[in-house]
């Protein structure tokens, strides 16, 4: 794959997407020692940048496989976007999503209109469900992140960001399945001044880290991390773009995931998710060895489950 | 007071507060009915609206008065506001704070460098004590509300508004202390059409709208409401302003200012704390009797206490 794709990705999927603000903090900028630019795709449709590859993927259906409608397994973000973009052009979207997926997630996806379909919660039913479902119904699998349109799509908010920021010296994104870090890697080089890309992920899902590190994609991992959104297998396209055109992978606690997280909630007063947290996180607590420098970060997602929070706070009313 | 007061106190302060930005939200749009803009205050340095008017304050400072220094007596945003005012023009600042106020307030406050002086958690022991700091060291009193420095700065956020949303038929403010709302009023009659401005009070601490209603100022009330930013009476320079430029006031309950808070987290991923909910309720719930309106409201604030939230989220990685 070539940066181009990204570039015919934003044509095909602008009229769509939200052209999402991008943000700055004094005291971001204090506390780090950077400029940093944030580019807040918890503002996208669908409250994340999984927005614009689903309909990256949805806006190249031929008009028979329009017919058939898609299908996808997830219980996350990409689940909630491929219903929100297959809604939007009236293409049937079905969604194999495990038994113990959260309610929240179930309504939200069932909410743009997409059809359920329960499976037990292993990859192995997942996977099989779908199959199945593809059997029935000739629904076309739309992957969350080991497809190039998927990939193409995830880069398009780098170069909003670009766009917007100007020159930059870095761009940080989460990775997880490596959608939105392959994507961004391909965008970085359309500019006249590539930035360099370098992933965030959590220590305790590190698979990306040693894969990156040892040049061999890490098949299997037991993630353990509150960024639900980056509990995933680095997929093989991704890992292919990510070996060639990123710059660093670095690793950042759940302490500091969470700091991360407050920090923006309180001081930038936006909602971001955990995942998103992950990639502030190296910028609040200098694990770049950088200072004065111009830094990117996409703010992955904003999806977080709040009513705990607002629970609490209905009990202050009673 | 007329409305050229806003305009020279935007002149004299727009050097210092941040030109916050306005969000619309289709989402909001369609349950609506209507075109909303969302200013957003919450954003502003100190987390609210109140830096406009401190900033207002400080500025007209004589040069001897610079060197007394000023004092305050609140628990809330006024106090963080006129700290971080003061100490960005080398003011010395003291603010007198309840002994049962929230420690996160208190350590917000000396966050920005203020001296703090404990009192009795009673209002007499307050004024008391904000007496004596004056007697003692000739500080100027800067009041959170009832003040027409700090009025003509609440409304410049409409300014604002105005300058970036274009014509709006309304502009909706929460009410507690009357400040916002009297700027706002005033602001509004610098437009060329201007809007109707209507205030917004949650119903358990209704002492603006029975002003309002009536005619004459409630002089005491008991509020019982979640929205800690409006529990205050309304003032008497508010309600002369109010009484003669605001167009009504509504009421909201407390289930309302709280969904009206979770739409605005979950869905314009910002965060915003239950008073500048209250103003967004009328628009969410039709309170208004509007249709195909532009409608502008001003979100106070964001300062939220996210402790026992983010307690949570961290018991959940131990």
């Amino acid at each position: 794959m070539t940066s181009e794709v990204v570039r015919d990705a934003y044509e095909r999927i602008r009229g769509l997407v939200h052209r999402t603000p991008v943000m700055t903090s004094a005291t971001l900028d204090r506390e780090s020692g950077n400029r940093v630019f944030l580019k807040c795709e918890n503002m996208q449709r669908g409250g994340a940048f999984k927005f614009r590859g689903a309909c990256n993927a949805i806006l190249q259906l031929t008009p028979d496989e329009q017919k058939r409608g898609v299908v996808t397994h997830s219980s996350g973000n990409h689940a909630q976007a491929l219903a929100l973009a297959a809604s939007l052009q009236r293409v049937k979207c079905r969604v194999v999503m495990p038994t113990n997926a959260p309610e929240v997630k179930r309504q939200a996806t069932r909410g743009y209109g997409a059809v359920m379909i329960p499976c037990e919660p292993t990859l192995e039913a997942r996977l099989a469900t779908a199959e199945r479902v593809i059997a029935e119904t000739g629904a076309v699998m739309i992957p969350p992140y080991d497809d190039d349109r998927i990939i193409a799509g995830a880069g398009t908010a780098a170069l909003e960001l670009l766009e917007e920021a100007g020159d930059l010296d870095v761009i940080l994104t989460p990775v997880g399945g490596g959608g939105l870090l392959s994507g961004t890697a391909l965008a970085a080089q359309t500019a006249t001044h590539p930035p360099r890309v370098i992933g965030c992920e959590p220590a305790g899902a590190d698979d990306a880290y040693r894969s990156f590190k040892s040049g061999v994609r890490v098949e299997h991992s037991t993630p353990h991390t509150i960024a639900d959104g980056l509990r995933t297998t680095l997929g093989e396209r991704n890992f292919e773009i990510i070996r060639n055109h990123v710059a660093d992978i670095v690793l950042v606690s759940e302490e500091e995931i969470i700091e991360a997280m407050r920090f923006v909630w309180e001081r930038v007063k936006i909602v971001i998710e955990p995942s998103a947290a992950v990639a502030v996180a190296p910028v609040l607590f200098h694990r770049l060895d950088m200072s004065r420098q111009r830094i990117g970060v996409i703010l992955s997602g904003g999806n977080v489950d709040l009513s705990e929070f607002f629970a609490l706070l209905r009990a202050k009313i009673k």
